[in-house]
């Protein structure tokens, strides 16, 4: 039996999980769900299911067996506490909230219900990403030493983005943090991060950075760098290695094709990056989707939980705290 | 309105075809045609059509608007004549037949009958090998000078194989051949090649190769080389450069992942080749389908037509004269 | 008229001195001075001079215009203070001294004598370096905003050697650092570091750490990165990234040739890395040693002066501190 | 002791030379020989020797025991004969000569004198083509089964310079028909060989060609491609490639410093090339050298000899009548 699947949200990845969903092998996508009908209107004739204007209506359905929630960040843990306790199992785009209490509060109604949940920390889902840690838990570089994650995006957002983000840590590093704390197994004793406005003056006038780099200091010893830029002119830059005593295992960029130039200017010259994240981690939102969809089917937890984006945002706040205090924090979870 | 057809042939290519157009946007399957009903209910049953006995027995179907022919290649003269004279658009594996005359014949047919037919190129339409031919056209490297293709496959085929291939040049060369047309836009006035063989004595024993080099002398003097082998222990080693007065273009090897390993053993090795043309082609199988329902769809003639496997199955003659005589050899067109 | 040199010291690093010396255009080696002759004979009697046992034998000789300090670090700055008065040029091995105290006193004893004076930090010379260095000066990344530097060495020291090193930081990290102050052109408002023992107990017994990772924000706001190992077991790992408004320029590691290696166990894998800094910066002592002949003939400061040397030990000296303090710290210089 | 040795020619590679042996352990320069003294004073004034006019003036010196013959290649045969009959040791620029039986006359001299010769096939020593050549005798590919070269010159020569080379192959193609027998162990049973006029049209008038591809099948069957430009404008691209029923060792160009540039307008491209041989071969010449004086030193033949050379020019010639003939040729050594 196919997982009925409804799509709350039909912004710019909606419409990714929802085109996912209609090609994905044991769902099908049943509604969209949005508040404005209208906003929708285009993606679900496309699929050529209805629009649902509420929460409620989409859970009428006995049809919809799960939910993906892509709506604003403001509104996931009101979506999560409804469609839980109406015992459909849930993907929620990260984060659960900006706000721990909140957070916690959607923990326990999870709890309670015991409804499947995952967390969409898709970058876990890309191909080199989860071949990187495949070969970190299978020994390839020995006992882990140092991990580095770089992520760079080729553009700075527009400013009223920023200022909802909840800080360039929570909106941005919290992906980094999840890899760092999911390819090492273990969680910071101690955070330090910094950052400088160099992007984007304005920016900068909302008290945000735009460049930053933290250390986590986890708790085996093992040590975990950070950077990441708003604007990197050569494409979306995401690489990260993984060394220890017995090697180190790297990911590489990915281009738009494997062709190389070489004329009067330089010799073997790569095409452009993939340009950003929708094109860099297409494969990843489709293996996150198969995942969730494996996991409701065979009655099994998912593999990224609500407790891994509740220890992600404890550890982007510690970072946001360190930055604006000069000192190292010791994040409590 | 889409396009309705019929994949005649279950095998390893009917079933790539037959999921491909399945997926596809703008067409459907409609049936899978093989005389064993037995061989093909798996694959029907997965796509949910019937399967049907004989071209006749597909044909008589007006829901199929197109043939996709992937049986054996002595096959495919005959089902392109049944076809073409039934008024349906063809798709065909290349190549056409072994025999000039028999690829006259069939030609003879699809001018007097106007139907669409694509010759299924497949590697023309691979994002790498269709940006490397793209930047030729472009001026990348300026006038092309010299072009050369390696094509190595990764294990030898069963000896049963080789026996009724038609010979290495006509069998495998035949692909960059095509390439090599297609790329420089033009044919040979002089082919030289040779063979040995090296890999599997088998090979050898009856009169082919398995190790072979040639030289296309196109008419304007641009050099090609092609060199081909039947086993490449590293994986399938598929690679492109274009050389001119303003530069080089190159296609590079495609990996598993974008992994990168180093140990005590090396430095930054990468992760294995994609391992054969079913993972190394992936795409270009559906974006030559894409191509095949698009011109159909439009009514124009497809990018790989008949003329294309005509000229690349002389020049792979014509190698495989060169390589028996030890002498160059002009092929007539 | 070429310089005659008196070598100081004849271990590891006096005879790559003593020999880029005795090949250099417009120097000429004159004495090695170590104080047990018997251990200066073999390179002295390879290069055609004789041994001196003392500072004061060595500068009696009016031939000798100029001394190398390749002495342990404990003798430089008594060293130093007798060269200097007797108004000899002076190249120094790094660091000038553990403790700011006594480098405050050669400063003084140098400022009051005006002797040529460079501390050898060779890292600036080596060409791949100094190609990313004037590429960040000509404006190639645009406006730099982080620097990282990666340096692995590829087995840890014998336990003798780190206790006497002044620690980590000071020991290892400081080529970092003075290649991070050298590159930004400035100075770091505020350093965090941390360490781990993941290497060899023996060294976390002495107090010491031999995996280690610095953030140095530069007063204009530029993040440094630093990481350190004290075991690559795939060779010693020295890397660049200058990342800026305009792009990035990377150094890549050397290998001990061009040539890569495919087989069933992976595919171009490139050769092992030059094996420590004797090969891997052998250029860069030679250029280093072409700086100060040219320096001191044309009466010109050298390009690394006692105030870098100054710098980076009171930046290391703050990294050790923090460290220990697990808090950030404000360097005074 | 050391060989004292005359270099014969103070050209280009002239000076090349003369300097290394001034640099070399175990040999030094004792004369400069050019009939036109004021063409070689700049260099022998450099290196503080005599100038001397003739090959008889050189020879009266004792303190002369070995010559190295960088003059035209017209003269090569007749000096060879006259610094034999007195006695000494020989190294030689390739070609020896254009014509086989000047070739022929050269070697009975030498059989006769018993004086050691080496020919100067420099590319030999260079620690790329060394160390894939010791893969291939080691067995890293296992059986070799095709070799390919590519050999593309930065920019065409002068005309006048054609004009005397002897033709593409013998002047160019022989330093990778060299490279393609020594690597291989054997000889071409056969050998095929095209050329096109596509640089530049004057070469062409003078019935020369300046894009070249030649196959030489061994006598193993072992299959090489050679593939040769006059102009590549990215630079001097120098790539060998040997393919095995093991895997593939492949040498990698080489750039003037190893940075990595990613900007608006492409990733990771890599410096500039080594401008052309002089740059890219630096290294290997001196090696060359080192090898003549150890052979020299140590009474025994050096390890590329004047045979070597004439096979080369057999086959470069067999090339040559190949590409005007459009016949393949069975050399005859």
């Amino acid at each position: 039996m196919s997982i009925g699947i409804s799509v709350f949200g039909s912004g710019r990845i909606g419409v990714i999980h929802a085109r996912n969903v209609a090609r994905a092998a044991g769902a099908r996508i049943v509604s969209i769900m949005n508040p404005n009908r209208a906003l929708a209107k285009p993606l679900a004739e496309e699929l050529g299911v209805p629009v649902v204007a509420s929460a409620q209506e989409a859970l009428c359905d006995p049809a919809v067996h799960a939910v993906i929630i892509c709506t604003p960040t403001s509104t996931h843990v009101d979506l999560i506490e409804q469609v839980a306790r109406a015992g459909r199992a849930i993907m929620c785009e990260k984060p659960l909230d900006l706000a721990i209490e909140r957070v916690d509060r959607a923990m326990a109604v999870l709890e309670e219900t015991g409804v499947p949940f995952m967390l969409s920390f898709n970058r876990r889902f890309d191909p080199g990403v989860a071949a990187l840690r495949s070969a970190v838990e299978a020994g390839e570089v020995g006992d882990l030493n140092m991990l580095s994650l770089t992520s760079r995006d080729p553009a700075p957002p527009p400013i009223a983005y920023v200022r909802q983000s909840g800080g360039y840590f929570a909106d941005s590093t919290i992906h980094d943090i999840d890899l760092a704390c999911w390819i090492t197994g273990e969680l910071p004793a101690e955070v330090y991060a910094t950052g400088s406005c160099l992007v984007d003056p304005a920016i900068g006038a909302e008290g945000d950075c735009d460049t930053a780099m933290s250390i986590l200091k986890m708790l085996s010893g093992v040590l975990v760098h950070i950077n990441n830029s708003r604007r990197a002119v050569y494409g979306f830059d995401q690489r990260i290695e993984a060394f220890g005593s017995g090697g180190m295992v790297q990911t590489a960029n990915q281009h738009n094709d494997n062709v190389l130039r070489s004329g009067a200017d330089g010799f073997a010259r790569q095409s452009p990056l993939k340009h950003f994240f929708l094109e860099r981690y297409e494969a990843s939102f489709a293996l996150a989707l198969k995942e969730f969809v494996s996991a409701v089917r065979e009655g099994r937890a998912p593999s990224a939980t609500q407790r891994d984006g509740r220890n992600a945002l404890i550890i982007a706040r510690a970072c946001e705290k360190s930055r604006s205090t000069g000192q190292a924090v010791r994040p409590r979870f």
